[in-house]
Order: C-alpha cells, then sequence, then structure tokens
C-alpha cells in the first residue's frame, strides 16, 4: 500500500487533513485533483496561504482581521461611531454588514468557553471596557452610545451577551440585543418551539 | 463589504476556491479557522503543496504518479510482471492495491473523452503499445501474459476498455475485464436493472 504512493504525496494528504471538514478521502481527491490538473492553483495556494499567515494579524481596536495595526472598518469616519456592535468572529462581521449595518464592530473572537479556558481576557474584555470608557490609545474618544450585543443565539453566546452586559453597564451606555425570533420566510409549523416561545414574548404592537 | 477583508485573506478565499469541492463559504470558513487556530497548519500546508508539486512527476512506465523516473510498483520485483491492470486513476491503483492485487500497472491518468481532448495520445496509449512489445526503454521486457481491464464502468471507461482490447489482441496477449454484477453485501431489490441483467448475463457454474 504506501509503496503506492510517493512520500511527498503522502505529507500532502496529511496537511490537508488539517482543514476542517476534510477528511482523509476528500484531501486524497483534492491531491490528486491539484496533481493532474491543476499545478498552478496548488502553487498559488501555497503563496496565497504564506502570505495570509504573515500579514494578517488582529485590529488594535476591534480585533477583528488586519492587515494593519487598525483595520479600515475602525479608520472609516464614514460610519457611525456611536453604535458598537459586539460579535463572535470576523465571519459574523460579513453577515452584519451584507444586512446593512453601518456603525463599528468589537469581535470577541470566541465566547467564554471556561471549560477550554477561554475566559474574559483571552476575549479581549479588558480592551473592551477601555474603548468604552473613551481610553486616548482606542480612538474611540468614548463616544459609544448603544452597544449591540449580536453574540450568536447558542448557550455560550448568551452567556457571553449577558457578561458583556454587565460591564456595558458600568458605563451608562445603552445595551441592546438583537431579535431572536421566527426568520422571514420561516413557516410556523417548522419552527422549534424554543424559537417561538421567544417570537411571542417578544411580540411588538402592530402599528 | 471589501472594507472589512485584508486583501491577502480575500486572496485566500479566492486560492482556496479552485479545490474541488470548496464553494466560496467552506473557502471563508477554513480561512477563518486557519487564521484563529491553526497558523501552523496552514504553513505546513503551504509547504506540503509547493514540496509536492515540485517533486511528483509520472513514472516513465506506468504513468502513475511518482518522484523517482520510475515508481516503486514498476521497480519491485516482488510484483507478478505477466499481469498489467489497467486503470484510470491513481486512486484507482489504491483501491486495486486494498482489493489485494499483486501485479504491475498501466495508469491511464483518465479516459477517452474526443469532446474534451483526451484521444489516445493523452492517455498514454502508445506508451502501452511499446510496453507491451517489450520495448527494451520500457523495462517491461515484454513478458505480460494477462491484460486486464479496470476501466470504470462507466460509458467512457467502458469505450476506453474497448479501444484498449483492440490495441492488445493485436500482440496476442490474453484481455480481460473485471467483473460487473452485485456488490458483496447488496440487496437485489435496490440494485438498478442494468447492474443486475449484467449480473445475470455473467453468472457462473455453482462448484
Amino acid at each position: 500500500m504506501k509503496q503506492a504512493e510517493p512520500p511527498s504525496l503522502s505529507a500532502l494528504i496529511q496537511a490537508l487533513c488539517c482543514l476542517p471538514g476534510i477528511g482523509k478521502k476528500s484531501a486524497q481527491r483534492i491531491s490528486y485533483h491539484l496533481l493532474q490538473r491543476d499545478r498552478d492553483g496548488a502553487n498559488s495556494l501555497a503563496l496565497a496561504l504564506t502570505d495570509a499567515m504573515e500579514k494578517i494579524g488582529s485590529c488594535e481596536r476591534c480585533r477583528n482581521f488586519s492587515e494593519a495595526p487598525v483595520c479600515g472598518l475602525c479608520l472609516s469616519d464614514k460610519r457611525d461611531g456611536s453604535l458598537l456592535c459586539i460579535v463572535e468572529s470576523p465571519a459574523d462581521v460579513f453577515a452584519m454588514e451584507a444586512a446593512g449595518y453601518n456603525g463599528k464592530y468589537f469581535v470577541l473572537m470566541g465566547h467564554l468557553s471556561p471549560l477550554d479556558g477561554i475566559g474574559p481576557q483571552e476575549l479581549g474584555l479588558d480592551k473592551l471596557a477601555a474603548y468604552l470608557a473613551g481610553a486616548p490609545d482606542t480612538g474611540a474618544g468614548g463616544d459609544v452610545r448603544e452597544v449591540i450585543l449580536a453574540t450568536n443565539s447558542t448557550m455560550e453566546g448568551e452567556a457571553t451577551a449577558h457578561y458583556i452586559n454587565e460591564i456595558v453597564r458600568k458605563y451608562q451606555i445603552r445595551v441592546t440585543r438583537i431579535a431572536h425570533g421566527v426568520p422571514l420566510g420561516g413557516e410556523l409549523e417548522y419552527i422549534d418551539s424554543n424559537t417561538l416561545s421567544h417570537a411571542l414574548a417578544g411580540r411588538s404592537e402592530v402599528p
């Protein structure tokens, strides 16, 4: 069996297995595809990987991925600095942008998870406090008037939102949580009962 | 939207999209995972990619992937040189090895597909002819006594097998095709009718 496979091919298959959602079989298929049909693509992927790992760090203010010390979103003066949206990951920033949000962000890069050793320190909550207080080096200038908690609607996300709520209240800043309920286009009979009871509790007056 | 993503991250997502089975969304998820949790893995993947693309070529005899001019399987003297199994891809070599086959291989690296410009030349059938004739530089020494056609059981695979059959016959060498029928553990009611009629036509005497 081993004889049939050059060592550098085994190494490539092994390395591909480290990608999330890629198992042994897919890794093999991908390797064969690259070797047979797309060697240029493989070389540019290698370059892109090295390049991204080298250049991309965290924004000093919002902790989002950034090549510069402070990211474009934080520096932009076209965005509403009085709104601060707190999300778990950079992917959530994307989702919020697509939804039309135009304020600033703070990216936790995870959620509270004591069992995995992820506490307030790891989520940069001290940095968040400094941001809200308007410490000179955060560039926030203390003009945040509303903090929007947009952590995921999971157990951990809710716990994290609750914890951050306690911090923000100290600064007499308004705290809101994004609404949970029936998704647009969702049919009641297919919605889980927890979501539905949430939607019921959060009902609003018909204008 | 663009503002939210550093250019090297966009480039990485773009490059990951060239992998088969990976779309925009998976590419994004993989990039985020690597940046947040597995930068070492990403760097070793980059190395493995470059390394494999640089080192791996084709075996001069069997056309399988190989780092050396002639691959380990072709050079091995523990394998039966009188059997030559013809398969479409290196993945098929793996499957045959797992099934306990112990002869030599010839890997077509594809199948006849005139519409895609893949003809006998692209499949190295001239090399196969030289191999069967026992040309000195092929190292085969003309001792092949049976050619086993193990191309896929698809339209293209069957056409390719048919074409190769015509070539091999010229050398008065026995040609066989792997059996098609009901897979072990397969239940008749769930087998498609083509396979079943094949299995019926290919029935053998109970000893």
